[in-house]
């Protein structure tokens, strides 16, 4: 056999040898796992930085990269995300790192996998990793969230990030702002509204959001946008001293910020990066330690982790 | 040159040093090839299951992978499969996995390449590797196949599973039956036909075939489809006490299947996907040691294997 | 905490027991950078062969791959190719290579980025690397590039590939010509033109190009242009003893050239292919070389490479 075209061509012999040699490697399983941890990217919804973040961390922890495409997936034939999950576990995924449309995506999934599962974006609900790399943007800065001002700017009804953020921040004891025009508006989240100069004048942080096209209708994005509602020149000079400008990205320039703030010496955009990868690696080597799966690449052998804080 | 933009920047010297290091290389290129094996996953056609399978597979093994993209490779650009083969020959893969949506693409290929090729899907007509994970699901539950009683069912018209399969389990001595709904039926498979309700109080393996919306035009699927022909939990509970369900999917739930039946006790439906690994590992090992290609990576370096059977 | 969901799941203790192992990471950066190099092949156009020649290159040389689709990126979202391009950076890409369609995308990026810049492609204009990689299947063959008669030959208008070959290829000391259909000749290349049938009698290297269908629209391509413009098996008979036939791919059988002459014996045509690994190798090591990046992986220890010419 010098390819491998049709069962017809293998003769009887053929076939028991590949069976036999397949139930060997089923019993060797366990050995086959040890060596490789595989982490599935299933990401239902475009993007850039989240899925090439978390591709850089899972490569950095040693990890092996399973990268699903939906767009050429039996996705395409209906399969449910359940089943698509399921699948991967059934392969060999030891986690999944999943982003979907639906809010509640996670729901359907809960205590029926085997595998630790992590949110990369649900919908217009949720985007934790974002959440905790924006924490850890912030706490490199301030040492601490203890009575910071923060303000949350621009599309907070279509954000994921904006509802995860202002959560964590609260409960981390910092004040969080909102500031936006009208349409924007998030009815539940309960937070005090800043007009921008307000916001630029009062706060320590001022973080920007993206205002999605893809996904609202009825809102109409004026040409004055920036002029009334964002970050200009002008605000970003009337910030505090040591105050701080963040987005998330995709940024859309001149839009929500003045494309000259974009790398100005405020702004930590493209650090937020950087530090997306840190804080998903220890969110991924966390879950790993969790379910007590180690294998030989790891980049840190040592099986704890004391908290300083 | 501190980026490599044209080469209208190049110094004369820069230019032959760029070649001669890669003549350097080419060189090499033995050695270069001992180092690293790679398979090139060629996927025309979406799936989530064999591509993913596939890659788990080479990596279980130590291989590098190539994973190609259709739809953004020069096959926009009108390129042939036979000269997109010839292509991944030529830049190093060591091995081609195809799947395309001719019933014969392997004919443009054959004695052309001077690399194994496996069969993942050709159109309607074959699916190789998806007989191999079904058979060895039947082997490792009945331990043999002479005269046990197989019954595929659902679209067998435009199966490519259902081909290969009947084939191989008539080889093995098993006796394969039929049964669908009218319009589903293949005039070129000779098996008896039965009714859902014959087949499953008379069959130890009930393997349910998907209904492929996508590759047929003119059968109806009837809102009673599953009533009437699919498997319901009022037949599971008449299937033999050691009867197993078995499917290849993607599984339309509630169609061919009730969708509570995809993980009960009955059901090999996951553990398919998992043997999919192994047997695409045997595979691919068999046709490396055929080819006479080691690597050092290798998770196996024994180069027998004595088939038990 | 058994799955990462949602920021409200997690304890205070647990966030700064995230963030704490994150800093901890973002200290080690420097440490993990050596571990593992990252390319980014940042391909905004459909490619087979470049990408995946990058791709075996980039494995050969022992560097880690990111796989950018900007089908399913934030470039969706209307992100900038500088936008995109320092995220690569910030997430921790060593260097990256850029196929766009825009004839000068590099200017862009020019002195922005603190990694190198690999030209894979830029619109109508330049694609340096293929240029290498025909320039060395010319040495290979003929050791010198000194008075050698080369000509270039079809839709020369929408080449990039013909605008960098013209300018290295004259520099090394070849006599360049062009030959082509009324409608594909290109004002800006200064060389004399022959007909196809002078240009076969008189060349060393006739050099294909591929008819580019998808870049013009007032040209039509008539039933005959094989006959009038191409090469067919009677004007390979008249090629000169030594004379190869080479052509970037992929190649419209039956419209360049006769399908037969593709692997005749004059062809260098999949020759090229394994020669574009070989050139991106030389390129990438040479860029890293440039930059002092090292790591453990490399295939090549040795730091300096004394050029024989």
């Amino acid at each position: 056999m010098k390819n491998f075209i049709s069962v017809d061509q293998l003769t009887e012999a053929d076939i028991f040898q590949v069976l036999e040699r397949a139930e060997y490697y089923a019993k060797k399983a366990i050995k086959l796992r040890q060596n490789r941890i595989f982490v599935a990217n299933l990401f239902f919804e475009p993007s850039t930085r989240t899925k090439m973040s978390f591709t850089v961390a899972e490569k950095n922890l040693g990890l092996e990269v399973l990268d699903f495409h939906s767009e050429s997936s039996s996705v395409l034939k209906g399969e449910t995300l359940y089943d698509t999950a399921k699948t991967f576990e059934s392969i060999g995924a030891n986690m999944l790192v999943i982003r979907h449309r639906s809010d509640e995506w996670f729901k359907e999934l809960k205590n029926k996998l085997q595998v630790p599962v992590i949110n990369a974006g649900a919908g217009k609900a949720e985007h934790p990793t974002q959440c905790m790399l924006d924490l850890l943007t912030i706490y490199q800065e301030f040492s601490s969230f203890k009575g910071l001002n923060v303000v949350i700017v621009g599309d907070i009804k279509h954000s994921r990030v904006a509802k995860s953020n202002v959560n964590a921040l609260r409960r981390l004891g910092a004040n969080v702002f909102l500031s936006t025009a009208p349409g924007f508006e998030d009815e539940t989240l309960d937070c005090p509204y800043l007009t921008i100069d307000q916001a630029v004048e009062n706060c320590d942080v001022v973080m920007l959001l993206r205002i999605q096209h893809e996904r609202h209708t009825n809102v109409a994005v004026t040409s004055n946008y920036l002029e009334s509602y964002g970050l200009t020149k002008k605000r970003e000079s009337k910030m505090r001293k040591n105050a701080i400008i963040m987005h998330p990205a995709p940024i859309n320039r001149g839009i929500e910020i003045d494309t000259e703030l974009v790398e100005c010496s405020r702004s930590r955009i493209f650090k937020q990066m950087t530090n997306g990868v840190y804080v998903r690696m220890a969110i991924i080597q966390f879950l790993l330690e969790e379910w007590g799966i180690t294998h030989e690449n790891n980049f840190e052998k040592r099986k704890t982790f004391v908290a300083v804080k």
